[in-house]
């Protein structure tokens, strides 16, 4: 059984998995993507996956077998395990519990070679419905507190397979990032009465403003923060204020028009950095708390082009050698090669 | 002019570089260690580093020529910049300050081909003691609030040049992660009133227990923690309460007695796990803050073992595939080919 532990000194809560246990000799010098021979997310292989929790079938099909577009199942390798009670237990000053929780796979397309990127705004559409759709079957879960979505793209931000996918983990603690964003943003609206991130949009959006924008529709922005940690990293946000990613009334719409921005944007990272490995992560408030009014869900993307060095890891100290205003400028001037869906 | 910006939603301090300046297609697809040719860190090339801040010379020799086992520079490509105000302002909701600050480097040893672990463990005490002397000198500067000392060992782990080296970070603000460990500390002792990394130390030495020790002295404990991020990640801590790494009345023996416990340490990790990249961070407590009763100074070395994928980055949430009982006693099991310096 997987484990949670709790850092005495800072509260972090790490995964101590035992699925993955690794012993000194299993760690090569770096991680590899699986590339040729047998995939296990391809159509037809349907049966060398745990069985599937959620599918889009478009022209119909039974379940676990091919005529799917986008296909969600649990991870084959989880880092937590969905059976089992919290059991939560102290050892002297320690705190612990069972590694309950989800882990799942969005299989984002059928086709082995494709790239996020590259699928149609439509598709784009799609997966992210399939994200909301999970959102809202876990919550039903008590012993959940949070649903983490991600996408680790390439064997440097840490993909394993190289079938396009994203995952989730659906956790009993809030992630510290999370808990982070979600305190020092109930402070500022303590404080000022408004959403820290509405006021960051409207800073940034602003007439005559607009230097860290990358892109703009009627109801979203991508920016490069004021403070990135990393070179090019990118933030998609709602326009308006919203706490969470799955609250709305019109997904298909809605969905539509963020597929198109995150595609855009996507491929302008590809182009100006020559399709680098990346990572993103969807922030949003804890499914259980609906509709805050200091919270503000948003995507945050974060090309690997540099080694995130131990040292800022272990100061949270980051150093990043480009500013964000010359890194927007750059994104703002490629030629995106084809129309993304509703992007300036 | 570099510059120190705020995240407005978590509070968190960037640098942005300005002397590392990266345009979109300066990134390349990894960092990799300058190996081969022309090296500024070696003896005879003293002319080609910014004129050293201190050094040891055993058998005396003039500034900036040879002679030196520890020489310490400030970097040539320094992330922050000794010279200027803070210039503190306000960008609409944003906050910024100048980037002033130390950023210098420990060359450790003058062979090229030396790595830390290797040498005698009087060198070792040697760079223990500069990295002492470069924190009471900085200590007088009163616009910096913290003396961040690291090392990157190997491309993978952020080292830019082969001959091994630490580096000295000194800044305006506290670190992020010692900021968390001091404010985390000071509660536990508010609550207890007693000092958490000496409640640990206990916990992990006392009879009966000792399943997570790597190595003790009569003066220090290595220690794989309660909840490590990184698969081996091991702290070396002072058995007895101690908030200041500078603040000892006997550092030549002191230092020895640590140096012999690091190296065996490091010797230990190079053999189990086929030497790999490294990062270490000295944590202690801010020069000015004097004797904290709550902080405990310690080291924690992290073996670049995994990729850590942006998701942990985004999440701060770790996955450890290697529980730390396993990892310690992998450690414990190591006959480290020639006697460490006092190491059980």
């Amino acid at each position: 059984m997987p484990e949670l532990r709790k850092d005495p000194v800072v509260g972090r809560w790490v995964i101590i998995s035992t699925e993955r246990s690794r012993r000194p000799t299993n760690f090569t010098a770096g991680s590899h993507t699986k590339s040729g021979g047998f995939c296990p997310f391809c159509p037809g292989n349907e049966d060398k996956t745990p069985p599937e929790v959620y599918a889009i079938r478009p022209e119909g099909g039974v379940a676990n077998g091919p005529g799917w577009s986008v296909r969600v199942v649990p991870n084959k390798f989880p880092a937590l395990q969905i059976e089992g009670g919290l059991d939560r237990r102290g050892e002297g000053l320690y705190d612990r519990m069972n590694g309950v929780g989800a882990h799942e796979v969005i299989i984002e397309s059928p086709d082995h070679d494709a790239e996020l990127a590259d699928l149609p705004a439509e598709h784009i559409r799609d997966v992210l419905l399939a994200y909301r759709e999970r959102m809202l079957d876990l919550n039903g879960d008590r012993r959940l507190r949070y649903v983490l979505i991600f996408k680790n793209h390439g064997a440097a931000a840490g993909a394993t397979l190289e079938h396009t996918h994203s995952q989730l983990i659906a956790t009993p603690i809030i992630p510290r990032v999370l808990q982070e964003e979600l305190e020092g943003s109930r402070r500022y609206f303590e404080l000022k009465e408004r959403c820290v991130f509405c006021d960051v949009v409207h800073q940034e959006t602003e007439d005559g403003n607009g230097r860290r924008v990358v892109g703009m529709t009627d109801g979203f922005v991508a920016l490069e923060p004021f403070a990135p940690r990393f070179p090019f990293e990118t933030w998609i946000l709602p326009r308006r204020h919203d706490a969470a990613f799955h609250s709305t009334d019109d997904p298909a719409n809605e969905y539509l028009e963020l597929a198109g921005l995150l595609r855009d944007t996507l491929r302008r990272l590809n182009q100006a950095l020559d399709r680098p490995p990346y990572n993103f992560v969807l922030h949003t408030s804890p499914v259980s708390d609906g509709d805050l009014e200091y919270f503000h869900w948003h995507i945050e993307i974060m090309p690997h082009l540099t080694n995130v060095a131990g040292f800022e890891m272990g100061s949270g100290f980051h150093i990043n050698p480009t500013p964000p205003e010359d890194a927007a400028q750059y994104l703002r001037q490629i030629t995106v090669e084809e129309a993304g869906g509703g992007a300036r």
